[in-house]
Protein backbone atom coordinates (compact mmCIF):
# COMPACT_ATOMS: atom_id res chain seq x y z
CA UNK A 1 0.00 0.00 0.00
CA UNK A 2 1.56 3.17 -0.90
CA UNK A 3 -1.16 5.22 -2.12
CA UNK A 4 -5.05 6.09 0.00
CA UNK A 5 -7.54 3.52 -1.38
CA UNK A 6 -10.85 5.37 -0.93
CA UNK A 7 -12.80 2.50 -2.03
CA UNK A 8 -11.32 0.40 0.24
CA UNK A 9 -13.61 -0.44 4.00
CA UNK A 10 -10.03 0.31 5.75
CA UNK A 11 -10.33 3.95 7.70
CA UNK A 12 -7.98 6.19 6.26
CA UNK A 13 -6.30 7.12 9.60
CA UNK A 14 -5.20 2.87 9.55
CA UNK A 15 -4.26 2.86 5.74
CA UNK A 16 -2.19 6.19 6.42
CA UNK A 17 -0.71 4.61 9.37
CA UNK A 18 0.21 1.59 7.10
CA UNK A 19 1.94 3.90 4.57
CA UNK A 20 4.04 5.97 7.14
CA UNK A 21 5.09 2.39 8.74
CA UNK A 22 6.06 1.08 5.40
CA UNK A 23 8.32 4.40 5.14
CA UNK A 24 9.90 3.24 8.32
CA UNK A 25 10.29 -0.42 7.67
CA UNK A 26 11.42 -0.22 4.22
CA UNK A 27 13.93 2.49 5.49
CA UNK A 28 12.56 5.55 3.39
CA UNK A 29 13.01 7.44 6.42
CA UNK A 30 15.67 6.53 8.73
CA UNK A 31 16.16 6.46 12.09
CA UNK A 32 16.21 9.86 13.99
CA UNK A 33 14.83 11.71 10.59
CA UNK A 34 12.86 14.18 10.30
CA UNK A 35 9.54 13.12 8.92
CA UNK A 36 7.21 15.56 6.71
CA UNK A 37 5.10 17.80 8.81
CA UNK A 38 1.25 17.62 9.49
CA UNK A 39 0.65 20.21 6.68
CA UNK A 40 2.58 18.20 4.17
CA UNK A 41 1.42 15.13 5.14
CA UNK A 42 -2.20 16.13 4.32
CA UNK A 43 -1.28 17.30 1.02
CA UNK A 44 0.44 14.80 0.20
CA UNK A 45 -1.72 11.91 0.87
CA UNK A 46 -5.20 14.81 0.06
CA UNK A 47 -7.05 13.98 3.45
CA UNK A 48 -8.39 15.97 6.69
CA UNK A 49 -5.47 17.41 9.06
CA UNK A 50 -7.13 15.16 11.75
CA UNK A 51 -6.83 11.81 9.91
CA UNK A 52 -3.36 12.53 9.72
CA UNK A 53 -2.68 13.83 13.56
CA UNK A 54 -4.53 10.22 14.27
CA UNK A 55 -2.34 8.23 12.66
CA UNK A 56 0.74 10.11 14.03
CA UNK A 57 -0.26 9.71 17.19
CA UNK A 58 -0.78 6.12 16.69
CA UNK A 59 2.60 5.82 15.75
CA UNK A 60 3.72 7.77 18.50
CA UNK A 61 2.06 6.06 20.88
CA UNK A 62 3.11 2.91 19.36
CA UNK A 63 7.01 4.06 20.05
CA UNK A 64 7.74 4.43 16.09
CA UNK A 65 7.57 7.95 16.22
CA UNK A 66 9.18 10.83 18.38
CA UNK A 67 7.28 14.36 18.13
CA UNK A 68 9.03 16.64 19.68
CA UNK A 69 7.65 20.18 20.68
CA UNK A 70 8.96 22.87 18.17
CA UNK A 71 11.10 20.79 16.59
CA UNK A 72 8.54 18.30 14.62
CA UNK A 73 8.19 14.43 14.47
CA UNK A 74 11.09 12.07 13.99
CA UNK A 75 11.39 8.38 13.33
CA UNK A 76 12.57 6.76 16.62
CA UNK A 77 16.29 4.75 16.59
CA UNK A 78 15.39 1.11 17.19
CA UNK A 79 14.49 -0.15 21.12
CA UNK A 80 16.72 -1.94 22.06
CA UNK A 81 16.82 -5.22 22.81
CA UNK A 82 17.69 -7.37 25.89
CA UNK A 83 17.00 -11.31 26.24
CA UNK A 84 17.24 -12.16 30.46
CA UNK A 85 18.05 -15.96 28.61
CA UNK A 86 21.23 -15.00 26.47
CA UNK A 87 24.62 -14.96 27.77
CA UNK A 88 25.58 -11.69 26.62
CA UNK A 89 23.91 -8.51 28.15
CA UNK A 90 23.05 -5.16 27.26
CA UNK A 91 26.39 -4.12 27.43
CA UNK A 92 27.16 -6.28 25.36
CA UNK A 93 24.61 -5.12 23.07
CA UNK A 94 25.10 -1.39 22.99
CA UNK A 95 29.08 -2.20 22.11
CA UNK A 96 28.19 -4.84 18.63
CA UNK A 97 26.22 -1.58 17.91
CA UNK A 98 28.72 1.07 18.38
CA UNK A 99 26.27 2.31 21.21
CA UNK A 100 28.65 3.56 24.08
CA UNK A 101 27.70 1.53 27.32
CA UNK A 102 28.14 2.87 30.90
CA UNK A 103 27.10 3.82 34.36
CA UNK A 104 26.74 6.80 36.47
CA UNK A 105 26.17 5.77 40.48
CA UNK A 106 23.85 8.68 41.89
CA UNK A 107 24.70 7.27 45.57
CA UNK A 108 25.39 4.49 47.52
CA UNK A 109 24.90 3.59 51.54
CA UNK A 110 23.53 1.33 53.93
CA UNK A 111 20.34 1.29 55.08
CA UNK A 112 17.21 -0.60 56.96
CA UNK A 113 15.51 -3.07 54.74
CA UNK A 114 11.57 -2.10 54.20
CA UNK A 115 9.28 -4.79 54.43
CA UNK A 116 9.43 -5.20 50.46
CA UNK A 117 13.01 -4.99 50.21
CA UNK A 118 13.55 -7.77 53.22
CA UNK A 119 11.02 -10.17 51.93
CA UNK A 120 12.94 -9.98 48.74
CA UNK A 121 16.28 -10.74 50.62
CA UNK A 122 14.89 -13.15 52.73
CA UNK A 123 15.57 -11.23 55.87
CA UNK A 124 14.04 -9.80 58.82
CA UNK A 125 12.78 -5.88 58.36
CA UNK A 126 14.69 -3.08 59.29
CA UNK A 127 17.98 -5.99 58.18
CA UNK A 128 20.54 -3.82 57.31
CA UNK A 129 21.02 -3.59 53.32
CA UNK A 130 23.35 -1.92 50.88
CA UNK A 131 21.40 0.11 48.37
CA UNK A 132 23.22 1.23 45.07
CA UNK A 133 21.53 3.59 42.96
CA UNK A 134 23.13 3.81 39.69
CA UNK A 135 21.98 5.36 35.93
CA UNK A 136 22.34 3.05 32.76
CA UNK A 137 24.01 5.08 29.96
CA UNK A 138 23.97 4.58 26.41
CA UNK A 139 26.32 7.10 24.64
CA UNK A 140 26.01 9.25 27.95
CA UNK A 141 22.34 9.78 28.14
CA UNK A 142 20.29 8.11 30.62
CA UNK A 143 18.31 5.23 29.25
CA UNK A 144 17.44 3.13 32.80
CA UNK A 145 17.37 3.69 36.42
CA UNK A 146 19.01 1.06 38.89
CA UNK A 147 18.02 0.77 42.62
CA UNK A 148 19.96 -2.29 44.01
CA UNK A 149 19.90 -3.98 47.59
CA UNK A 150 22.25 -5.91 48.52
CA UNK A 151 22.53 -8.26 52.22
CA UNK A 152 25.56 -7.20 53.92
CA UNK A 153 27.72 -10.44 53.41
CA UNK A 154 27.47 -9.50 49.47
CA UNK A 155 27.84 -5.72 50.16
CA UNK A 156 31.41 -6.34 51.62
CA UNK A 157 32.83 -8.08 48.30
CA UNK A 158 31.39 -5.43 46.13
CA UNK A 159 34.25 -4.74 43.61
CA UNK A 160 34.42 -0.99 43.52
CA UNK A 161 36.40 -0.76 40.17
CA UNK A 162 33.72 -2.81 37.94
CA UNK A 163 30.70 0.29 39.07
CA UNK A 164 30.70 2.08 36.15
CA UNK A 165 31.16 -0.62 33.14
CA UNK A 166 30.06 -3.97 32.52
CA UNK A 167 26.55 -5.45 32.83
CA UNK A 168 24.33 -4.66 35.59
CA UNK A 169 25.79 -8.08 37.65
CA UNK A 170 29.46 -6.62 37.15
CA UNK A 171 30.48 -5.42 40.11
CA UNK A 172 29.61 -8.79 42.39
CA UNK A 173 30.04 -11.08 39.07
CA UNK A 174 33.49 -12.36 40.47
CA UNK A 175 31.72 -13.90 43.39
CA UNK A 176 31.16 -17.72 42.53
CA UNK A 177 27.31 -17.50 44.10
CA UNK A 178 26.97 -14.76 41.26
CA UNK A 179 28.42 -17.31 38.52
CA UNK A 180 25.66 -19.74 39.13
CA UNK A 181 23.20 -18.01 40.28
CA UNK A 182 19.20 -18.25 39.09
CA UNK A 183 17.18 -14.97 38.50
CA UNK A 184 12.99 -14.67 38.57
CA UNK A 185 12.38 -11.18 37.35
CA UNK A 186 8.59 -9.36 36.66
CA UNK A 187 8.24 -7.17 34.04
CA UNK A 188 5.36 -4.47 34.24
CA UNK A 189 4.78 -1.69 31.93
CA UNK A 190 4.09 1.67 34.27
CA UNK A 191 3.95 5.30 34.47
CA UNK A 192 7.12 7.68 34.76
CA UNK A 193 7.33 9.14 38.45
CA UNK A 194 8.64 13.14 38.94
CA UNK A 195 11.90 10.70 39.45
CA UNK A 196 11.79 8.80 36.23
CA UNK A 197 11.25 12.07 34.51
CA UNK A 198 14.00 13.74 36.22
CA UNK A 199 16.60 11.31 36.23
CA UNK A 200 15.38 9.85 31.92
CA UNK A 201 14.62 13.61 30.48
CA UNK A 202 11.35 12.13 29.42
CA UNK A 203 7.85 13.51 30.36
CA UNK A 204 5.90 12.56 34.03
CA UNK A 205 3.43 9.60 32.66
CA UNK A 206 5.92 8.32 29.67
CA UNK A 207 5.94 4.38 29.63
CA UNK A 208 8.39 2.67 31.80
CA UNK A 209 9.25 -1.11 31.63
CA UNK A 210 9.78 -2.09 35.21
CA UNK A 211 12.30 -4.51 36.31
CA UNK A 212 12.16 -6.20 39.29
CA UNK A 213 15.13 -9.01 39.38
CA UNK A 214 15.85 -11.36 42.32
CA UNK A 215 19.68 -13.19 42.05
CA UNK A 216 19.64 -15.96 44.09
CA UNK A 217 22.73 -18.41 44.72
CA UNK A 218 22.83 -22.08 43.62
CA UNK A 219 21.99 -23.12 47.74
CA UNK A 220 18.96 -20.68 47.50
CA UNK A 221 20.17 -17.82 49.15
CA UNK A 222 19.22 -14.31 48.07
CA UNK A 223 22.60 -12.14 46.44
CA UNK A 224 20.75 -8.79 45.47
CA UNK A 225 17.07 -7.42 44.49
CA UNK A 226 16.93 -5.35 41.81
CA UNK A 227 14.67 -2.32 40.76
CA UNK A 228 15.13 -1.15 37.33
CA UNK A 229 13.09 1.57 35.03
CA UNK A 230 14.09 2.17 32.04
CA UNK A 231 12.35 4.07 29.15
CA UNK A 232 9.76 2.81 27.40
CA UNK A 233 10.83 4.70 23.57
CA UNK A 234 14.45 3.00 24.26
CA UNK A 235 14.12 -0.78 25.73
CA UNK A 236 12.60 -3.85 25.43
CA UNK A 237 12.70 -7.55 26.07
CA UNK A 238 12.63 -10.41 24.15
CA UNK A 239 12.20 -14.10 25.61
CA UNK A 240 12.05 -17.41 23.99
CA UNK A 241 10.03 -20.35 25.17
CA UNK B 1 8.23 2.98 60.03
CA UNK B 2 4.79 3.72 61.13
CA UNK B 3 5.22 7.84 61.74
CA UNK B 4 7.00 10.65 60.18
CA UNK B 5 10.38 11.29 61.43
CA UNK B 6 11.19 14.96 60.67
CA UNK B 7 15.55 14.10 62.19
CA UNK B 8 15.42 11.29 59.43
CA UNK B 9 17.44 12.77 56.44
CA UNK B 10 14.74 10.59 54.16
CA UNK B 11 12.91 13.41 52.51
CA UNK B 12 9.17 13.67 53.72
CA UNK B 13 7.35 12.65 50.70
CA UNK B 14 10.13 9.17 50.44
CA UNK B 15 8.65 8.46 54.04
CA UNK B 16 5.28 8.95 53.60
CA UNK B 17 5.55 6.46 50.62
CA UNK B 18 6.97 4.16 52.74
CA UNK B 19 4.63 4.04 55.41
CA UNK B 20 1.58 4.17 53.17
CA UNK B 21 2.98 1.23 50.79
CA UNK B 22 3.51 -0.77 54.53
CA UNK B 23 -0.38 -0.41 55.22
CA UNK B 24 -1.32 -2.01 51.77
CA UNK B 25 1.58 -4.93 51.96
CA UNK B 26 0.49 -5.69 55.25
CA UNK B 27 -2.68 -5.64 54.51
CA UNK B 28 -4.24 -3.04 56.35
CA UNK B 29 -5.45 -1.54 53.29
CA UNK B 30 -7.32 -3.98 51.11
CA UNK B 31 -7.35 -4.07 47.91
CA UNK B 32 -9.85 -2.33 45.76
CA UNK B 33 -10.52 -0.41 49.56
CA UNK B 34 -11.01 3.25 49.42
CA UNK B 35 -8.23 5.05 51.51
CA UNK B 36 -8.12 8.69 53.67
CA UNK B 37 -8.42 11.57 51.62
CA UNK B 38 -5.56 14.25 51.24
CA UNK B 39 -7.11 16.15 53.96
CA UNK B 40 -7.22 13.31 56.19
CA UNK B 41 -3.76 12.19 55.33
CA UNK B 42 -2.95 15.44 55.98
CA UNK B 43 -3.94 15.97 59.43
CA UNK B 44 -2.87 11.83 60.36
CA UNK B 45 0.89 12.81 59.61
CA UNK B 46 0.94 16.32 60.41
CA UNK B 47 2.47 17.27 56.67
CA UNK B 48 1.63 19.63 53.91
CA UNK B 49 -0.95 18.60 51.00
CA UNK B 50 1.63 19.09 49.14
CA UNK B 51 3.82 16.13 49.97
CA UNK B 52 0.79 13.77 50.42
CA UNK B 53 -0.27 14.20 47.03
CA UNK B 54 3.23 13.72 45.99
CA UNK B 55 3.80 10.56 48.04
CA UNK B 56 0.30 9.54 46.52
CA UNK B 57 1.51 10.19 43.29
CA UNK B 58 4.13 8.15 43.27
CA UNK B 59 2.41 5.09 44.61
CA UNK B 60 -0.35 5.70 41.84
CA UNK B 61 2.50 5.90 39.17
CA UNK B 62 3.83 2.43 40.90
CA UNK B 63 0.44 1.19 40.19
CA UNK B 64 0.04 0.49 44.14
CA UNK B 65 -2.58 3.03 44.08
CA UNK B 66 -5.93 3.89 41.96
CA UNK B 67 -7.04 7.25 41.74
CA UNK B 68 -10.80 7.37 40.58
CA UNK B 69 -11.81 11.06 39.13
CA UNK B 70 -14.70 12.40 42.17
CA UNK B 71 -14.74 8.51 43.70
CA UNK B 72 -10.92 8.80 46.28
CA UNK B 73 -7.89 6.96 45.88
CA UNK B 74 -8.20 3.24 46.09
CA UNK B 75 -5.59 -0.05 46.68
CA UNK B 76 -5.21 -1.45 43.83
CA UNK B 77 -6.01 -4.96 43.04
CA UNK B 78 -2.48 -7.16 42.73
CA UNK B 79 -1.53 -7.14 39.29
CA UNK B 80 -2.52 -10.76 37.27
CA UNK B 81 1.06 -12.25 36.89
CA UNK B 82 1.89 -14.32 33.66
CA UNK B 83 5.06 -16.23 33.13
CA UNK B 84 5.66 -17.42 29.18
CA UNK B 85 7.49 -20.19 30.75
CA UNK B 86 5.53 -21.78 33.14
CA UNK B 87 2.70 -24.50 31.34
CA UNK B 88 -0.18 -23.10 33.21
CA UNK B 89 -1.90 -20.30 31.18
CA UNK B 90 -3.52 -16.80 32.02
CA UNK B 91 -6.95 -18.53 31.94
CA UNK B 92 -6.15 -21.22 34.96
CA UNK B 93 -3.79 -18.60 36.77
CA UNK B 94 -7.85 -16.83 36.75
CA UNK B 95 -9.30 -19.96 37.71
CA UNK B 96 -7.25 -20.69 40.25
CA UNK B 97 -8.27 -17.02 41.96
CA UNK B 98 -11.93 -16.89 41.33
CA UNK B 99 -11.58 -14.36 38.25
CA UNK B 100 -13.63 -15.56 35.84
CA UNK B 101 -11.88 -15.57 32.71
CA UNK B 102 -12.88 -14.62 28.89
CA UNK B 103 -12.70 -13.59 25.48
CA UNK B 104 -15.03 -11.76 23.40
CA UNK B 105 -14.12 -11.38 19.21
CA UNK B 106 -14.29 -8.09 17.87
CA UNK B 107 -13.90 -9.37 14.33
CA UNK B 108 -12.07 -11.83 11.65
CA UNK B 109 -11.20 -11.36 8.44
CA UNK B 110 -8.88 -12.34 5.40
CA UNK B 111 -6.58 -9.68 4.89
CA UNK B 112 -3.28 -8.86 2.57
CA UNK B 113 -0.20 -9.06 5.29
CA UNK B 114 1.98 -6.15 5.87
CA UNK B 115 5.58 -5.75 5.35
CA UNK B 116 5.62 -6.35 9.19
CA UNK B 117 3.25 -9.35 9.53
CA UNK B 118 4.79 -11.35 6.42
CA UNK B 119 8.27 -10.86 7.65
CA UNK B 120 7.16 -12.31 10.88
CA UNK B 121 4.98 -15.05 9.36
CA UNK B 122 8.00 -15.29 6.43
CA UNK B 123 5.66 -15.04 3.68
CA UNK B 124 5.43 -12.55 0.50
CA UNK B 125 3.88 -8.69 1.55
CA UNK B 126 0.31 -9.05 0.18
CA UNK B 127 -0.19 -13.06 0.79
CA UNK B 128 -3.40 -13.66 2.42
CA UNK B 129 -3.04 -13.92 6.51
CA UNK B 130 -6.56 -14.47 8.73
CA UNK B 131 -6.79 -11.89 11.37
CA UNK B 132 -8.67 -12.64 15.07
CA UNK B 133 -9.41 -9.56 17.18
CA UNK B 134 -10.15 -10.56 20.51
CA UNK B 135 -10.53 -8.75 24.07
CA UNK B 136 -9.57 -10.99 26.74
CA UNK B 137 -11.67 -10.43 29.94
CA UNK B 138 -11.48 -10.89 33.60
CA UNK B 139 -14.60 -10.87 35.33
CA UNK B 140 -16.20 -9.78 31.89
CA UNK B 141 -13.86 -6.73 32.01
CA UNK B 142 -11.35 -6.55 29.27
CA UNK B 143 -7.72 -6.59 30.35
CA UNK B 144 -6.38 -7.18 26.66
CA UNK B 145 -6.44 -7.17 23.13
CA UNK B 146 -4.80 -9.60 20.92
CA UNK B 147 -4.61 -9.30 17.10
CA UNK B 148 -4.06 -12.61 16.07
CA UNK B 149 -2.34 -13.00 12.05
CA UNK B 150 -2.10 -16.95 10.86
CA UNK B 151 -0.96 -18.31 7.39
CA UNK B 152 -4.49 -19.64 5.70
CA UNK B 153 -3.14 -22.82 5.86
CA UNK B 154 -3.16 -22.93 9.82
CA UNK B 155 -6.70 -20.44 9.74
CA UNK B 156 -8.67 -23.07 7.59
CA UNK B 157 -8.12 -25.50 10.86
CA UNK B 158 -9.27 -23.21 13.60
CA UNK B 159 -11.28 -24.53 16.59
CA UNK B 160 -14.45 -22.37 16.31
CA UNK B 161 -16.05 -23.69 19.27
CA UNK B 162 -12.77 -22.49 21.44
CA UNK B 163 -12.55 -18.83 20.26
CA UNK B 164 -14.07 -17.61 23.49
CA UNK B 165 -12.65 -19.70 26.43
CA UNK B 166 -9.14 -21.22 27.58
CA UNK B 167 -5.11 -19.61 26.66
CA UNK B 168 -4.70 -17.47 23.83
CA UNK B 169 -3.77 -20.26 21.44
CA UNK B 170 -6.75 -22.00 22.52
CA UNK B 171 -8.27 -22.25 18.83
CA UNK B 172 -5.38 -23.33 17.22
CA UNK B 173 -3.82 -25.90 20.53
CA UNK B 174 -5.15 -29.16 19.04
CA UNK B 175 -2.90 -28.88 16.18
CA UNK B 176 0.10 -30.98 16.77
CA UNK B 177 2.95 -28.43 15.05
CA UNK B 178 1.26 -25.89 18.26
CA UNK B 179 1.76 -28.82 20.86
CA UNK B 180 5.23 -28.44 20.14
CA UNK B 181 5.85 -25.38 19.10
CA UNK B 182 8.93 -22.62 20.11
CA UNK B 183 7.38 -19.04 20.86
CA UNK B 184 9.87 -15.43 20.34
CA UNK B 185 8.37 -12.55 22.84
CA UNK B 186 9.11 -9.11 23.12
CA UNK B 187 7.85 -7.14 26.01
CA UNK B 188 7.48 -3.15 25.55
CA UNK B 189 6.07 -0.67 27.29
CA UNK B 190 3.87 1.89 25.53
CA UNK B 191 1.47 4.41 25.79
CA UNK B 192 -2.43 3.96 25.04
CA UNK B 193 -3.85 4.72 21.87
CA UNK B 194 -7.12 6.15 21.64
CA UNK B 195 -8.10 2.65 20.26
CA UNK B 196 -6.73 1.05 23.51
CA UNK B 197 -8.18 3.66 25.79
CA UNK B 198 -11.66 2.98 23.86
CA UNK B 199 -11.56 -1.07 24.17
CA UNK B 200 -9.69 -1.71 27.71
CA UNK B 201 -11.70 1.46 28.98
CA UNK B 202 -8.56 3.21 30.34
CA UNK B 203 -7.29 6.77 29.32
CA UNK B 204 -5.40 7.84 26.62
CA UNK B 205 -1.43 7.58 27.02
CA UNK B 206 -1.98 4.80 30.07
CA UNK B 207 0.97 2.55 30.58
CA UNK B 208 0.23 -0.96 28.36
CA UNK B 209 2.53 -3.78 28.27
CA UNK B 210 2.62 -5.24 24.63
CA UNK B 211 3.46 -8.68 23.90
CA UNK B 212 4.56 -10.03 20.43
CA UNK B 213 5.05 -13.31 20.32
CA UNK B 214 5.48 -15.40 17.33
CA UNK B 215 4.79 -19.29 17.57
CA UNK B 216 6.92 -21.85 15.39
CA UNK B 217 6.61 -25.24 14.77
CA UNK B 218 9.14 -27.72 15.30
CA UNK B 219 10.92 -27.19 11.75
CA UNK B 220 10.79 -23.25 12.01
CA UNK B 221 7.06 -22.74 10.19
CA UNK B 222 5.85 -19.51 11.03
CA UNK B 223 1.94 -20.31 12.35
CA UNK B 224 0.87 -17.37 14.48
CA UNK B 225 1.76 -13.52 14.95
CA UNK B 226 0.56 -12.14 18.07
CA UNK B 227 0.43 -8.38 18.93
CA UNK B 228 -1.13 -8.50 22.34
CA UNK B 229 -1.34 -5.08 24.66
CA UNK B 230 -2.93 -5.25 28.01
CA UNK B 231 -3.38 -2.79 30.74
CA UNK B 232 -0.64 -2.16 32.26
CA UNK B 233 -2.13 -1.97 36.34
CA UNK B 234 -3.64 -5.18 35.64
CA UNK B 235 -0.97 -7.54 34.29
CA UNK B 236 2.54 -8.40 34.46
CA UNK B 237 5.20 -10.96 33.32
CA UNK B 238 7.37 -12.62 35.70
CA UNK B 239 9.92 -14.58 33.89
CA UNK B 240 12.99 -17.36 35.64
CA UNK B 241 16.36 -17.73 34.50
Amino acid sequence: MTTIDRTSPLPLRYQLRQILLEKIETGEWKPNELIPSEQELQKMFGISRITVRQALSDLVHEGLLLRERGRGTFVAPPKMTHSPQARDTLTEYMLARGIRPGWRVIERYYTEATKEVAAQLNLITDSLVYCIRRLRLADDEPIGHHVAFLPEVFAAKINEDALLEGGSLNYISHLPQVQHSRALRTVEAVAASDIDAQLLHIPPGSPILMIQRTIFAPGGEPIEFLQARYRGDRFKYQIST
